[in-house]
């Protein structure tokens, strides 16, 4: 029943005043990411009860399609911009489908 | 860009004796809730750096959906079976899309 693509949930706690200037640069990641050849699915979320929670629900093809985004420029720039912005260190599991 | 479907993020951390009979009640929710009209998709996951940590990706047709699942039979037999199995409260996170 399982399949063998890797799915990733990472975990970004936004500080409360940086809301509005992160969506531009989340909307350029999410949108560079999903051109990726390796990339099935890339889902930027907000958590209902926590509006400053953001978290991204992914899909890969395999190890080294993620590895190959997290060396990417989008995603190396997008660590640069970010860092001022988040209120804790992002959460990034990597997750094998069960069932 | 974004539907209207909701996510939703489940996080169990199980105790480490339970592992194996975890399993099959797991297996056995998995298989009755994508037997639900309401329910779009439904992924059991293992974080590949913490074994005991288990994580529903839900997907999901309309909080009504959500809300007759967790007043579903299968549903609430689960909650009985697993609260001797777990370590820690479980985590329910409810997402919408931004991108």
């Amino acid at each position: 029943m399982a399949d063998h693509k890797i799915r990733v949930i990472a975990i970004a706690s936004i500080k409360q005043e940086s809301r509005e200037q992160i969506l531009p640069i989340f909307k350029t990641l999410v949108e560079e990411t999903r051109k990726e050849e390796g990339n099935i699915s890339y889902v930027l979320t907000n958590d209902v009860s926590d509006q400053n929670t953001f978290i991204f629900i992914e899909e890969w093809k395999s190890q080294e399609d993620i590895n190959k985004h997290m060396a990417s420029a989008h995603f190396v720039a997008f660590q640069g911009q970010i860092k001022d912005h988040v209120a804790a260190a992002p959460q990034i599991k990597f997750l094998n489908q069960v069932f």
